[in-house]
């Protein structure tokens, strides 16, 4: 879907100002920023920056609490009043899932900082919602320990955003997703009531799995204010293994050599023609004179050697090129990955987020000629090979006679992309969630039965509709 | 809780008829058991097998639906004569969860027992929930791939009831619980409709997750028909190695090493020293000649012999007398482990299944001497160490004055031990459920705000409760 905010209501609410007034009196000292005062930025996430910048929308009223007790007051307050709250994080989202406008408040997460825990015994951290990704694992690296779950914003993004997006990574082809490693939730509910969901305990089946049912939620259900994490040892070794195709064609073939391979990488990720030229444009960089398509493959663990020799010889015989690159390169590369270089400043672009069964990647690379045709776009994509989760980048020349958004044919095109995933049993989104931007998507993949399973679900948790309305469901 | 059933009802019930004819009529040759005709086994599940045999129980109305068609009009004529159902796998629960009643109709789902597709490519399978979890990995092998959850009763458990119970067993230590393994759910709702939740694709967040919600549901919400589970390729070696200790607290100390160290095995079993005694008192091994307590532990993948090194120097330092076991040695150890030899079969016994987070296992073990001095009962205990998971058996001598059920002495231990483990941070259940049988304990973990969500969830799915009342929550 589009960028494009609608119509902005810029005035200051008065019920607005009330509940200020009333939280004030209630939670003595609990931070509030008043609409208008440098709150600009807290009506987007990163997925509407742009637009939202340009708006002169002066920005909601925004409670910055700094525990979980004054989480609790500010819900409860809202709900008393009937004034609906955006729950955020770090605002790094890439689906406008905490866009918030006017008439709402927002109740970010940002100051909710601490470390409560680290142990190494149960493999477990106790964190607060508003500890940055990267922050945490720095703490955690002289435990010999580190936390899995790697969005490409983990240098920025929040723990409580991760969650509430069920964030994916570069290394979820091995070790899963946001999910996977979240064993325990404080929530405060749409009435300001606060409940622990799961266990510390790794296993435990009593009662319906809450925790899973918040985790990826989009803040719809209740808003985290303390996260029980699984850890997981640092790897005895590491290691990066690159290989180099001749076309798009051929590298997106050659994956399944890996998949037929016995060796799980923790992290595969497949670059075509035009991303690689992109990274050289932006970066200085010479890949294309390596090759076409890159498979770029961190290993990790035990016998590195004998999985690499494993996967040159899949990957060799599958028509790559294949080097274990030296540590320097190997840093290189994996920066280059994740900086996002690339990006092209001087044109239009949309980046999705689609997920296909893995076999069915080489399709979705082999439909990009006849959208870009039909369209008059180019698309590229970078992928989370390892789990079929494309980031395709739709880009147009910006032109003169072009308006404030993005044309057309650029969100013309996204949708039929979306379709094409979706035609080969895949998803709309696989890692950063449906916000506002892929709601119309969202009802493309999901049945009448399954969006009614949701709303009841919605329903029996915030009957008022307090939380998030008009997000992810 | 005991295994005790409550006064049976044993008449046939009018409304059960008419159920039955109505359903002949709509589905034609759909097969069904009439109340009495050899049905007394669908009465109970394994935990409550034994009382149940000898209640003269004539048991319940059963259907065997052949296909998700026959699932839904078997569900939605329930629906609409307000008929409550038991959905029901191969029986083999630890439970009760699929206890029925002669007012209740079963809908078992042991004749879906197609392997519908197994992808390579995509390292899926999509399966019918009768399909006995061995059988799938026998199917599985030839493609060098296998379904790595594997309960203690994979020879008999269908995959239909491990994904209703969320099962865990020996390898989820390293490879993740039932929920981790499947990716998407057809499921017949209460009201007779069918849908598909979660993707083929190994990621995607759109909507809030129900397929984790349906997993561990324990048939509340929905009835499986099919289920597209993820599938991993076969280790390149595998081996076992034990470490013995001197007593059991050492061992359970022990365990500490493992954690600390960078191996994370497959599975990680450890028996105390009764458990021990047991085995070899049944199986005429000689294991207690080995020690006082063992860790049995599996690794596989990549560099097993550098696994096994790390791991050796760990627990020696522990401690343990560590081996590499040869491959014979090895089948034996993981066939005594798996078999349950040693159940006590001229006692009084009850098997539990909490979990507590990993540092506090000793805990555990060190508080079973003063609950048996206590409660005149006698405590051993096997557990899945690498997550905490533990099966205390409490047993006591019978005696000619004993009634037809367990002693309240047995029962009261049970409820004691399970406090021990809620006071560490466990939980009543790792992987066998609520069922009918920890209803109560499960009162006492959930706080009656969790209890709310789950009940609003469950009349939100199912607002007439026709599926499995009186079951989990």
């Amino acid at each position: 879907m589009t960028t494009q905010l609608t119509e902005e209501d810029t005035s200051i609410h008065e019920h607005i100002h009330d509940y200020i007034g009333e939280l004030r009196q209630r939670a003595e000292g609990i931070e509030i920023l008043e609409p208008g005062t440098g709150t600009t930025r807290y009506s987007h996430d990163a997925a509407t920056a742009k637009t939202a910048a340009s708006s002169g929308n002066p920005g909601p009223a925004v409670v910055l609490p700094t525990t979980a007790a004054e989480v609790q007051a500010a819900v409860k307050l809202a709900a008393e009043l009937g004034v609906t709250v955006v729950p955020r994080g770090a605002g790094t989202g890439l689906s406008g899932g905490a866009t918030a406008h006017m008439d709402q408040i927002v109740i970010s997460t940002e100051k909710l900082t601490r470390i409560v825990e680290v142990s190494p015994l149960d493999e477990v951290a106790v964190v607060e919602p508003g500890v940055i990704n990267a922050d945490l694992n720095r703490h955690l690296e002289p435990f010999g320990l580190f936390y899995a779950p790697d969005p490409a914003s983990f240098d920025i993004s929040s723990i409580g955003g991760n969650i509430a997006t069920n964030a994916g990574g570069l290394r979820c082809a091995k070790y899963g997703v946001t999910r996977e490693s979240v064993l325990s939730l404080d929530v405060v509910l749409p009435n300001g009531s606060l409940i622990t969901v799961g266990h510390r305990s790794i296993k435990g089946v009593t009662g319906l799995d809450l925790t899973s049912l918040f985790v990826g939620s989009e803040g719809i259900l209740g808003i985290v204010t303390k996260a029980t994490v699984r850890l997981r040892p640092i790897p005895v070794a590491r290691k990066t293994v690159t290989a180099f195709f001749n076309s798009t064609a051929e590298g997106a073939e050659g994956l399944a050599a890996i998949t037929l391979s016995p060796v799980r990488p923790a992290a595969i990720e497949f670059f075509d023609t035009p991303s690689l030229a992109n990274i050289d444009a932006h970066s200085g960089t010479a890949l294309r004179e390596r090759g076409a398509a890159l498979i770029l493959i961190e290993i990790d663990g035990y016998g590195i050697g004998d999985q690499a020799a494993h996967l040159a010889t899949a990957l060799s015989a599958a028509g790559g090129r294949v080097t274990v690159e030296s540590d320097d390169d190997a840093v290189q590369l994996w920066e280059l990955r994740r900086s996002g270089r690339g990006l092209p400043q001087d044109k239009w672009y949309i980046g999705e987020d689609i997920a296909v069964p893995k076999s069915q990647l080489p399709k979705v690379y082999a439909a990009f000629p006849a959208l870009e045709a039909r369209f008059g776009v180019e698309i590229s994509a970078v992928s989370h090979a390892g789990d079929g989760n494309l980031h395709p980048l739709i880009t147009k020349d910006k032109t003169p006679d072009d308006g404030a958004n993005p044309p057309a044919s650029l969100t013309d095109a996204a949708t039929e992309l979306v379709k094409v995933a979706l035609s080969l049993g895949g998803t709309v989104t696989g890692e950063h969630g449906v916000g506002t931007i892929k709601r119309e998507w969202a009802a493309l993949e999901l049945s009448e039965r399954s969006r009614d399973v949701q709303h009841a679900i919605k329903a029996a948790i915030d009957p008022q509709q307090l939380l998030n309305p008009g997000k992810a469901i």
